[in-house]
């Protein structure tokens, strides 16, 4: 039993992923298509049609569609991410086909009614309110606008009042035709699944979908700016970012290894430093995240009013030192955390699916655990200095805080630590 | 291969739940003591020594109890609830040995060193600024005080200021000594196990853990009350309860049911009604809430300010009318979603290891799947309707809110919707 991959003729992906000892499924379409492939008057079009495509087909009701998957006891989501969108269903294995009906169905024929759209652009907006009223949440969309700035990698999932409440159901039938198309779009079932058979359902209820290819969308690169938002909050919640590495670069486990030793967990450089020596936050930790062309190192730290003056220079100082003193220990911890969370993710068909999707995506191929082992254990600590202090110098940090911040340092001053003038940038 | 339970000589309950196909283990040891078991001064104690028995033993620093399991990629972890603290790590099966001799030291030998004590106040104390920074999670700790009024039940799980500002080394020491026995602690490893070896590990492990039973805590029952903090959010989050039952309760699984009904899935009527055809929420939810003697029913609604005016007659309505006209297909629909939950759960072994705890707690055995399905194959609609009626007058409505919620119903007009009056009492 191993993962199988085929593309059909009409240009759709089709993986299937067999796990001995499972009765159940983990199914969904991933397509290629995000908030980065919108533009300033669709900003949040992606998160739209994802949450649309669930209120009626020509077949199905909205509400047909909720009492369908839950008369079997499963669940049929979607998320909607920068690069990509899925729709997908955690099912028992008899319920296979119904799931790939439904999301075939809704991915073929959403009726976009107008009346439906109404009501849930109220319910856009309340998410919208839900994601504001969750500080370590919402910074990181700060965040995201603080690297990128202007870019449409840059702009919030979600979309802003002003987008959402000019959407119309033309703009997403559009956006639909142009953007969901099989060549952009990945079939994938792991859990207790045949190959033969979910080709067969692949077959017959994707026919309908569009062919030819996702447009590309613009190229982005990491900018660098500084956000805060002085908020009336208990916390500060405050993150940091630097250029990072794209999910395609080669270095991609090097980035992985030097976040995870950075912060990744309890012994990591930042947890002991910050929490366990000093006290000065609940939650302190750091990740590599990559896109198709571009990525970033970032940190998240919620802190106190008064520890909000220290961070900082804490973190700037673990950055210095751990690029200079890694360890071998340190290397060889991160790289069994990694590895082990992956054996683990793999007993897990949800994870397995979206891994299988991010791969695919970033390199085209899927990667068997023993290759990714292999890619771990060829790391050194040299490897991971030189990465830690390249990472420093390849642009300047970017910030975003929110909360009690006052006393936080200024970007300028941060900046200044790694050896970046932002004179001669307007901020 | 099945799960086998054992009781040591010295009174601990040993738990193996083998899994075939897996490579991992999740293991850890319940204790029965959590934050109901605390008294007025000691507000927030059990949470604090769960944080303090990571901060060093006699034989590890913090440092090196950090290090150690990272060593082996695995994740040692900790939570406290208001009847259990569990200690518990995700390991693969090699490392069994040394998560089980991680986790004897700390609840053995644990230093709980002044100097490490001060730092971590300043982490608790950081956690609290993060909890009430997250409306969606801290209007539930409001929600149970509403609920329980001055019992201990009532309280937050991570204490107050002042209680944590008083703790010191010899309260630990002396809540530990009365609370942390052998009786009242369960030890359960699911995934790739053995009994002999859990058993063997069990007893060496162990040994040196104080025998006897937890003193019992106060009885608590549902008292019901309001509370409201208008505060500056972007959403009214607005929680309601209804007295509800204990998880020992021979109708558990139809309050279950109830709740699954009324709020538990996309096809539910509250999703329904107040998410799909009025778009007042982007999150709306029911849940049943069990304890050893108590239990509630609530039901959480995020929405804005001006759709706060209509959400209390919206619920009141539907909690009304399902009493009334609860369909097979919506029973049939609840128990489909429970039985594959169930089932989906039971693949993984750390959702195992807790719903193995937690019916040991309350019921003082293990369920087999089969079981819970032959209870929830024999409840009918007459049964959760009757079951819905019932609790409706078992006691006045409960109503915790924060945000902006001018417009939010009085508690006393909520209560009158269901026939009751607050006249008699003081809120």
């Amino acid at each position: 039993m191993t993962l199988k991959i085929s593309k059909l003729s009409n240009g759709l992906t089709v993986v299937s992923d067999p796990m001995p000892g499972l009765e159940s499924v983990a199914v969904g379409i991933w397509v290629n298509t995000g908030s980065r492939n919108e533009d300033a008057k669709s900003m949040g079009i992606s998160h739209m049609l994802e949450h649309m495509a669930f209120k009626g087909t020509a077949r199905r009701s909205a509400r047909a569609i909720a009492e369908e998957i839950e008369a079997v006891g499963g669940v049929l989501n979607a998320y909607t991410g920068r690069e990509q969108t899925a729709f997908h269903a955690r099912i028992l294995k008899e319920d296979v086909p119904l799931a790939l009906d439904m999301i075939g169905d809704i991915l073929t024929n959403p009726a976009f009614e107008q009346t439906e759209l109404e009501r849930e652009r109220q319910v856009v907006l309340q998410e919208l309110g839900q994601a504001r009223d969750t500080p370590d949440d919402i910074v990181f969309d700060h965040l995201q606008a603080a690297i990128f700035k202007d870019l449409p990698l840059g702009w919030s999932i979600l979309g802003e009042e002003t987008s959402v409440n000019a959407f119309d159901s033309g703009m997403l039938k559009s956006y639909m035709a142009s953007n969901y198309r099989l060549e952009g779009m990945t079939l994938i079932a792991s859990g207790a699944v045949d190959h033969a058979n979910i080709l067969a359902l692949a077959e017959e209820k994707c026919a309908g979908l569009n062919r030819g290819a996702v447009p590309n969308c613009a190229p982005a690169h990491y900018v660098g700016g500084d956000y805060r938002n002085p908020e009336d909050l208990e916390q500060a919640h405050v993150t940091y970012a630097f250029p990072g590495l794209s999910n395609r670069d080669p270095d991609y486990f090097v980035a992985q290894i030097y976040a995870t030793a950075l912060g990744g967990g309890t012994s990591s450089r930042l947890f002991q430093e910050a929490r366990e020596k000093r006290g000065l936050c609940y939650s302190i930790y750091a990740f590599s995240n990559g896109f198709q062309d571009c990525g970033f190192l970032g940190i998240y730290a919620g802190t106190g009013q008064s520890e909000a003056a220290e961070i900082s220079a804490v973190i700037a100082g673990e950055m210095e030192a751990i690029a200079g003193n890694l360890t071998d220990a340190e290397v060889a911890r991160a790289r069994a955390q990694l590895k082990v969370s992956l054996l683990m993710g793999m007993e897990r068909p949800g994870t397995r699916t979206e891994q299988i999707a991010g791969q695919l995506f970033a390199l085209g191929k899927v990667q068997t655990a023993a290759e990714i082992v292999a890619q771990l254990d060829a790391i050194d600590a040299g490897a991971v200095k030189r990465y830690a202090a390249r990472m420093m110098q390849a642009g300047r940090p970017s910030i975003a805080a929110v909360g009690p911040i006052e006393k936080l340092e200024s970007h300028t001053a941060f900046a200044r630590r790694f050896g970046h003038s932002l004179a001669d940038a307007a901020e």
